[in-house]
């Protein structure tokens, strides 16, 4: 028997997560060479993404939402990149073959033929409920695709075609453009010609966003997001990464028929600022239209698994990604993504908890 | 000459407008005899409209905002109805024409042949801003083409059929279903299959918006909207008519991926309660859109006047209007209209300045 750690949800965070929100546990083991039949399949996970709509998780069972609440001691749960190490015959799955989908934050997985995805977590995950083979032709580092080349890159890619009715010259502002939707949310911006303004939390950051094409780029933390809007501004697609407060002051600045697409990481906390301007709804005909990226999961995603990888490898789309190792430092990860104070730099948060030596 | 009383912007209101706020003026004359040419002609004006958008036009003028502001000691405009009763040889309306349209609040309207009309008024009237020509063969009251089969009729036709994307056996809740516009609503949302929900504010509207179809009516002032949503809901489309802590519950009974009309009424007098479950968005896939009627005006408007006075006029679409009589009884009708207190009963309010003697 092999030890088989497990990132378990240890308690429900009342406000901000801690650390004691979770708790790393080292005393569940697999065996990896029990005979495997009817399809079955063990994987051994490479690396797990942190991601903000996972705080949303982090609540009472019994309180509903769009996603599935975390089970209590039980592992947490998110988008995962693991390697089959051993498959049944007639496993749909090959010795060697990568899969993502969404996992549970342990070492080894038990893939049984059958999935059993209970009713909520099918609604939530959509087609993504099983585990995709990614071939990666491209060569990216495996994490590019929890990251850019999944789901927060689907995140921006899917949304940005289906809500932002982007037009050549407008004007784009995406906040917490450093991070990993808005990294890829600036550049398909760009692509589609437009200027972009984008805001972060540090200088270092900043100057990211302009690596990344963006046109105005500012610190929301020293500089003033009113005067750069009203010298920049109106905005006519307002990509919302934080909400709150500054999607008050960004609804000032929005153009005649601006579009809005509907992020609110702020909210995830349970922080509940009260937006009081709501009536520019109307002097400015705005359409805001919030989504979760399953809901375009199936018109997209060949699309975007044909497009978006190449054009990452190419270096035609950049990213950037901020990597902690071991499961072990998955809390400390979540928690730091949260606060947007990584350690180890910025972009897109993730956890490697094994090499993969198989390739 | 001729008195030509008017109603006078007179003062800009901090918060609720006043009787203050207006000021009805008979030391304005008007030469009803005078020789007309380069097409003028002069109109008797019959009703004009109180509706709640006005008071955001109540605002200094260096304010911008979707409507121009009133002028200070200057007649307030609106939408009204009159008849021709002078017109020169190569005037294009005739003797005994009655038009619709936006027009200065007096008893008589000089019309000059090349109506001018400064660039901010055309953005907002858009194709409205000269007079239409109403033939009235239904022989409905001049009043209902100001009100259900005017501005207030168009609204409810033009964005329910815009934005809605109704589905049959969907819910539909639309507060305020007394006035003119939900009152169109209601029966559009009937029309598509919809289950309605509506509310008002005393038991008499109440039993209005039974008679208008709504499948559940409730009395706001008394009744628990939460628990009525829990009950009837969850909500598919959410025509906000009053918007603030109202839109706040509603948003809570949204269902997934519902659609919400955007009016907020509630935010004319400068209210500005804060909406804190924007998150609500992202967690349920919602829609929102704010518009005025004059952005579909051009798409709607002839399948409008097409359809919708007909059935006014055969019984299939039910309208109720409350009648002021008299110029200077308009900021008292304004009034009541505002705090949902009018005193000849509910429904679309409005001004009787004259008789159509001319019919």
């Amino acid at each position: 028997m092999t030890t088989n750690a497990q990132l378990l949800f240890n308690a429900i965070p009342k406000g901000e997560p801690t650390s004691d929100s979770f708790k790393y546990d080292t005393s569940s083991t697999i065996d990896l060479e029990q005979e495997l039949s009817n399809g079955a399949s063990i994987v051994k996970l490479i690396c797990v993404s942190l991601d903000p709509y996972m705080r949303g998780r982090m609540r009472p069972a019994e309180i509903k939402s769009y996603s599935p609440a975390f089970e209590l001691h039980k592992p947490i749960t998110g988008h995962g990149i693991g390697v089959v190490i051993r498959a049944a015959a007639d496993s749909k799955y090959k010795v060697g073959d990568h899969v993502y989908g969404t996992v549970p934050y342990q070492q080894y997985l038990f893939v049984p033929g059958q999935q059993t995805v209970d009713e909520e977590t099918k609604k939530f995950l959509g087609p993504q409920a099983s585990l995709r083979v990614i071939k990666n032709e491209e060569g990216l580092p495996w994490s590019a695709y929890i990251g850019a080349a999944g789901m927060p890159g689907k995140t921006a890619f899917m949304a940005w075609k289906e809500i932002a009715d982007a037009k050549k010259g407008e004007v784009a502002f995406i906040s917490a453009g450093s991070g990993p939707v808005g990294q890829m949310a600036i550049q398909m911006a760009k692509a589609d010609g437009l200027k972009v303004i984008s805001s972060a939390g540090s200088d270092e950051k900043v100057a990211f966003l302009k690596e990344l094409g963006a046109d105005v780029a500012f610190n929301y933390k020293t500089d003033d997001a009113k005067k750069i809007f009203a010298e920049h501004g109106p905005i006519d697609v307002n990509w919302v990464n934080v909400g709150g407060k500054s999607f008050e002051e960004e609804l000032e600045f929005m153009n005649l028929h601006g579009r809005i697409i509907g992020g609110w990481i702020s909210a995830y906390n349970g922080q509940s600022f009260g937006v009081r301007n709501l009536f520019q709804f109307v002097a400015k005909r705005l359409m805001m239209r919030g989504f979760i990226v399953g809901d375009f999961e199936t018109k997209y995603v060949d699309e975007f698994y044909a497009t978006i990888p190449k054009k990452l490898a190419f270096g035609d789309l950049k990213f950037k990604e901020c990597k902690y190792t071991g499961l072990e430092n998955a809390p400390k990860a979540f928690l730091d993504m949260l606060a947007g104070k990584q350690s180890g730099g910025f972009g897109k948060v993730f956890v490697q908890i094994s090499d993969d030596d198989t390739a």
